[in-house]
């Protein structure tokens, strides 16, 4: 499937190595013939504009301001605050974001849209004035249509997050599937045969994967996927305490509940404690993203915590690809959370 | 004291002012002399550069690259997230900060230093090269060195918070001491006269300031400010319930308690629950941020919420008038938090 993925891109997107192949110079000439074409005699430059026309390459215009005017600038928009719960590791993201763009000779450069402008025209704004090299995006989901709007105008950029969209694009996401079935192993192997889940209704592609690590860890474990032992709602921890009463009412109740988030896995906890059970002994809980409000919870909550600082490093070094212009494999990378393990579970 | 801090800066560092009054001329001749001397009749350039030497003036670097170079780039360290709960608003802050520094033309450059760099080394790194045109400081405390720093180099910044320093310099910051004592009024009026008080211990600003708010607000109810009513804690839940229980064993035990944090609140929720009380029943708890974690408890938080949005907006006021140069009083902005009643007090 990879294999298919790349040719497909490679005929619908000629990338600089083609043209190379095509005109039988090195990539370095290339790119000499597009920034440098002095250096380049005549009629090597003229064969590989040739190719350029014939295979219809257009570098990127990041690739172009490497040498020309980059402003090592990489803008990323600050999510709204009320989306409410939505961004409850922004923080650590930027502090690992910050942290590997000054590795990398880079600086983030923070933006919100004006209110009177469309939110993708502002990455545009951005990207045609060129006060940045490209762009960070976070809150990545479904049909998330910023994507093919900066591979049509040949904005570099990194997602953190997937989305479904047709295209190829360079990613970095937290692997939701596998932390969710790495919880519901932890509590298996601590004996628990009844493992709930309570996460966010589907639809959300961070909430589908996690939703799909609960059936793979269950499978794993060889437990029956069973749906009463199932509750989805939004990352509210109302929400979550209500639907949680719901599961424990139960004539065989979870001893276990794994969950989308941390907000959801504090509702739990209210839940359970509201039934008089002893959280981390009569009821385990797990969160998902080790917000602080992970570690402000009584008993303090074992959780997925997303591996932020690895995910700025990862970006850094897909965006750096990315301007050299080295892109027939924009590549995605999935990282790994780490089980934290405290005494809700 | 006002007026007297003001004449003592007037002497000590001349501004733009006093040297248009000393040479006779308006301060947009001095402003042409320094940034577009050419402009200038040359006897009245002389007289202009005589005041400048004379009085030791010194244009602020930030000034003349508003003509020159200006980046149009604030920048920003993102704080350390290891200081545990220190930031539990960074990403309102941010937001209103960027959302602010839009509307003045400007965007927010996020930084942190190189581990191998003294901190302030990286200001005045990122000062010299002019990435940026000035900086926000966040964190700002007793004997803040970052402020002499950058006043002596002449780079603009505005400060979030105050500090001790025997300077003056732009400031923007939350009342902590109006706040708490609007949150003692709160209770007192609902009834409460045993009101105690949990909060981080003598000697970080803030911190002062929101103790003193609560000495204040008993002051005003008529209450006497008992020593056995009041603990002081580091910014951490366990540490806030153990120091609650051992107010709550008190033979006339409180009715009600007042925080420096919600982080803190979270911890005397956890110790009133622990005893059997009913919180916001029989014991009310008020927390200050209005961080996420304030919704998130169990019952909802009522809490001192930082009005950040009006805090980015008086940064960039600030920001643009130091860049202006106007400088014989940079001022400072209080802004008062407001009291969010949900159900725990």
């Amino acid at each position: 499937v990879a294999r298919a993925g790349r040719e497909s891109e490679r005929s619908s997107a000629p990338t600089i190595r083609d043209v190379a192949t095509a005109a039988q110079v090195s990539r370095q000439t290339v790119s000499n013939v597009l920034n440098a074409p002095e250096r380049v005699h005549p009629r090597t430059r003229e064969r590989v504009l040739v190719a350029v026309e014939r295979l219809g390459y257009h570098p990127h215009r990041g690739a172009r301001n490497l040498k020309a005017r980059a402003s090592r600038l990489l803008g990323y928009r600050v999510p709204p605050t009320d989306a409410g719960g939505s961004n409850p590791v922004l923080d650590r993201f930027l502090h690992g974001l910050s942290d590997a763009s000054r590795r990398a000779g880079y600086h983030v450069l923070l933006f919100t849209p004006d209110p009177d402008e469309d939110e993708i025209e502002a990455y545009d704004h951005l990207g045609r004035t060129t006060t940045v090299d490209g762009f960070v995006l976070s809150g990545v989901g479904y049909g998330d249509e910023r994507i093919p709007f900066l591979l049509d105008r040949g904005v570099p950029f990194v997602a953190f997050g997937r989305s479904d969209v047709d295209r190829r694009y360079p990613w970095v996401d937290v692997d939701g599937a596998a932390g969710v079935a790495t919880a519901v192993r932890h509590l298996v192997e601590r004996g628990h045969r009844r493992v709930a889940y309570v996460g966010w209704p589907a639809g959300s592609m961070a909430g589908d994967q996690r939703h799909r690590g609960y059936r793979e860890g269950l499978a794993a474990a060889g437990l029956e996927h069973r749906l009463d032992l199932e509750a989805r709602v939004v990352d509210e921890t109302r929400a979550a305490a209500e639907a949680t009463s719901g599961l424990l009412g139960h004539d065989l109740p979870p001893t276990a509940v794994v969950t989308s988030s941390d907000v959801i896995a504090a509702g739990v906890i209210e839940a359970g404690r509201a039934r008089g059970l002893r959280i981390g002994h009569e009821l385990a809980v797990v969160g998902f993203d080790d917000a602080p409000v992970a570690s402000y919870l009584s008993p303090p909550l074992t959780t997925l915590r997303q591996p932020l600082e690895e995910v700025g490093r990862r970006i850094l070094e897909l965006f750096t690809r990315e301007l050299a212009g080295d892109r027939d494999d924009p590549g995605g990378v999935l990282v790994r959370p780490d089980l934290v393990v405290r005494e809700s579970a």
